[in-house]
């Protein structure tokens, strides 16, 4: 009997571990390492570039996912710098992906999303029709906090630059990857400040969906 | 007697034709087409990309600036639509380059320079000593007047996202062509309206200075 209540416990504890296990990955989603010798040429990215705004319906692949975020604002050296600039290296842009199942963080340190916000939310990134369809919106968040020199003026300036900076690594990666991409500047930002439950100093500067061709 | 001064005639319309074909050749600097194919993938360029402050006294062949200026904002499609997206397809970015024998606009439909001023301005791009040196500083300038949608504050805005969307597209060009180059943003943008003659519409957002590595 008392064998029986250890079996059934021992149970207990490896189901229990296995189900906040199961949580704990699904608050998260592991990102790849890019495959830096694939896809087009700069040039012929450049050359392929453009905006579309039909999307398939259907997620994208962990590989494709990965090469996105880390396009947009993903570390490409030792000592922590981006793949894009920064003014005075502010890193001051987040990067919050809308995915079907949820609203997500981009770490760049760990490389990983971290769920934010559980649910659908894409229709909240865009007044247009297409974003609630599109596999990703990708939402630019400047910390104006963060940033080092000029004043608030200059400083929401050069965050657009910087956020104009993620938004061109988005489009030339799409261009290279085949995938559909839009970036739309006319957004209701107070509204996915209160969403996000951003701090005052954070500003939504831009809105980019991405997905697979229709 | 008549014939010869007939001779001396012929032989000064001849001349004086040359010269004026010299100075007008001297106002353009013709662009070729991209070599696609040639560089790196944008994965790569984007590895690889980072800021620099160093550059050599030499100047551009014709291959490489005809590249460079085509990534910042050259036409990718027959419609006239850019390597770079702009804000409701205003198209409000225009590109100076600053070279060492004088101020050029680019002019994407023509695919050439077109001189502004002659003469060595490139220090009056930035106040750091080595903006100076750099074969090329490019100035994006957005004109409010193109925009279309937005009230002053909101254009203003989305001028800079897409002066960032030039900026990257040059920091992965020239990452794949290994050249050196950095983005700056506190250059004295009165100056540079007054030197450049530019209309009141018209504001100074960032400059880019790009030449060979030391």
């Amino acid at each position: 009997m008392k064998k029986q209540i250890l079996a059934v416990l021992a149970f207990l504890m490896i189901f229990g571990m296995s189900v906040s296990a199961k949580e704990k990955f699904a608050k998260e989603i592991k990102l790849q390492q890019p495959d830096y010798s694939g896809g087009k040429t700069v040039l012929q990215a450049m050359k392929d570039r453009h905006s579309s705004r039909e999307f398939a319906d259907r997620q994208l692949d962990n590989k494709t996912l990965s090469e996105l975020l880390w396009a947009a604002g993903g570390i490409n050296r030792d000592d922590g710098r981006r793949t894009v600039p920064t003014a005075m290296n502010s890193r001051e842009i987040d990067i919050y992906a809308f995915l079907k199942d949820g609203v997500y963080l981009y770490a760049p340190k760990d490389n990983k999303l971290v769920l934010v916000l559980s649910g659908d939310k894409r229709a909240a990134t865009g007044n247009q029709e297409f974003a609630a369809t599109a596999a990703v919106n990708l939402v630019y968040v400047a910390d104006l906090e963060k940033m080092k020199g000029g004043d608030n003026e200059q400083n929401m300036m050069m965050a657009a630059v910087d956020a104009g900076h993620v938004s061109e690594n988005v489009y030339l990666y799409c261009a290279s990857a085949d995938l559909a991409c839009v970036v739309r500047a006319y957004i209701d930002g107070q509204a996915l400040s209160k969403l996000l439950n951003l701090k005052k100093s954070q500003k939504v500067i831009v809105s980019q969906s991405v997905g697979y061709k229709k």
